[in-house]
């Protein structure tokens, strides 16, 4: 185990800095580590454990004698990049779009389908949509338990969601805000302090946009349920991290609430919070809270929730690692 | 017309310097206007129109003279003053939730039920909780031309919803978190800068917040619809005024796109936005701006839409107003 070569693309990013904190935190088995960054990063130095590693330039690097890349540069960049580093023999764990949609590509919530990742032959494995791994926790628990017939989710989307530029937008205009000065937007369309942005990527034809559709499409891969009625709202709000959302779902049988509470207290990766847990409860934190399950009076079969989780942990870098220790445990790194 | 006298209670509160400001923007009839107040507040001067208004204390205010009384200083105050200046002959428009549940007391959106104003006989008339006034003018107006079976709504609720405070607690917030400071509540449980607050009042046995259990109550009230399916998850977002809200809603019959679209484009009070319409775009306005308005991919009935308007306006002072002008427009009102 402690023979494996790792690999992080996207060093510098708003995930890649998760994912490096993770790899300490959990103490995730590696001989040696590359960070690979945009050419403007590379020759710059990165404290890591007490010693100093230097940025490779992606674009140029050799993915050769890789057992694990870790890809969060952008869909561009790991469509250009990342199948290079699986052909050279790498696994590489991708938290862009750039494959999820391919039939080839697994799509994994190892608490969900980790299962795929025993015998799964494509090296370039899929780390899902943030919002998409955050419903997924529940509503997986809950598909297992008792059928989901269908999910209606509005979604309360954090700005590091956007990228650690889009982080550092919020706290300038929040500086800008308190200073009684106007807030000026370049990352987002338009400024996010003391606002709201009511839809996440393009609108497409059908009105729902790029954020919405990933978790329709995504949903479906992963619950292998290609007929889940499931769709969503997505929002932008002023929150530095972590994604909310308001759940509704309809079961495709009865379940008393103590029922429900059980499924969701009992499943991997869920804290059933008491009171109404918030951003702020959650943030820095692996688990998906839950909180105010309650019924829908219209509809016996019928409740809502709420759920919120750190999008930069489970929702992309703590999903990627677990995807990694779950190929190391399935004894699929053949480390040199 | 010019010899109505008013009254405001809770003249410095959030909704009583917007109803301040509406009745000077709309030149609202009026030929003496009080203003009320707590003891606190009492004495103190309000400067309005080039005069300058002192303000009585409520508690000791003589209610004799008064034809229309616009009360917005909280349930307590409303049960324990409001009636007394019905009896003595004037209109009460009440903002706050002491009468909307009562079956003697209208509870009006004026371009929904303004015409019960035209013969109801109790002076005492509710003004509808802020997001269900919101919610109701693009819900009114589908139910009218298709029926609506079914609605689920998921609102994003500005802190001056909670009063002028929480509008000042959001904006010193603002300045200690962008000082570097760790921000400090009083007004709500917790520091709403940078988070979320999912629940809106005291939650109850049904799971349900009371904010959840006044649109459900509302609602089937305004629309004369005890049967509605209707229930919501309400939370407060660090947004300074505007409520916003992602209602998923199931008709009744089928209808076009175009036609919800162009039924809600001719339905008074609502301007239908081609992109997703922000709180920062209806602040100020009157408007309940809709956009997004996308079919249910799963569900040949059901649609979604994102709803956004000035809660102080449209969800206060100005549907306030508006029932004033109507009693006006309906010959009810009899100035001395």
């Amino acid at each position: 185990m402690s023979g494996i070569r790792i690999a992080v693309a996207g060093a510098t990013g708003a995930v890649g800095i998760e994912l490096l904190g993770l790899i300490d935190e959990r103490r995730f088995p590696f001989s040696s580590l590359r960070l690979l960054a945009s050419a403007r990063s590379a020759g710059s130095t990165v404290g890591f454990k007490g010693s100093s590693l230097t940025i490779e330039d992606l674009a140029l690097a050799d993915p050769s004698g890789v057992n694990i890349a870790f890809f969060s540069a952008g869909a561009d960049r790991s469509r250009a990049f990342a199948p290079a580093f699986a052909e050279a023999g790498a696994w590489v764990i991708d938290n862009s779009s750039a494959f999820r949609r391919e039939e080839q590509n697994a799509l994994i919530v190892p608490e969900v389908n980790g299962h795929l990742l025993a015998d799964c032959q494509n090296r370039l494995i899929a780390n899902p949509n943030c919002s998409t791994i955050i419903a997924l926790l529940p509503l997986a628990a809950l598909h297992g338990a008792f059928g989901i017939e269908r999910v209606l989710a509005t979604t309360f989307q954090a700005v590091s969601g956007a990228g650690g530029a889009a982080l550092d937008e919020l706290n300038t205009q929040t500086r800008t805000v308190a200073a009684g000065g106007v807030p000026e937007a370049r990352v987002f369309a338009r400024p996010i302090i003391h606002d709201l942005i009511p839809s996440i990527g393009a609108i497409g034809a059908n009105g729902f946009c790029v954020e919405e559709d990933k978790m329709v499409f995504e949903s479906r891969k992963i619950l292998e349920c290609a007929d889940l009625k499931i769709s969503a709202t997505t929002v932008r709000v002023p929150v530095p991290r972590c994604h909310s959302m308001a759940i509704w779902t309809r079961l495709n049988k009865t379940a008393t609430l103590d029922a429900i509470g059980a499924t969701l207290a009992s499943a991997p990766g869920i804290i059933v919070a008491d009171e109404a847990p918030s951003p702020g409860d959650a943030a820095g934190r692996d688990a998906v809270y839950v909180g105010r399950i309650r019924r829908d009076p219209d509809d016996p079969l019928g409740f809502w929730f709420w759920a919120v989780s750190d999008q930069l942990r489970k929702g992309a870098a703590l999903n990627a690692i677990q995807i990694a220790e779950e190929l190391i445990a399935a004894g699929r790194v053949h480390a040199q």
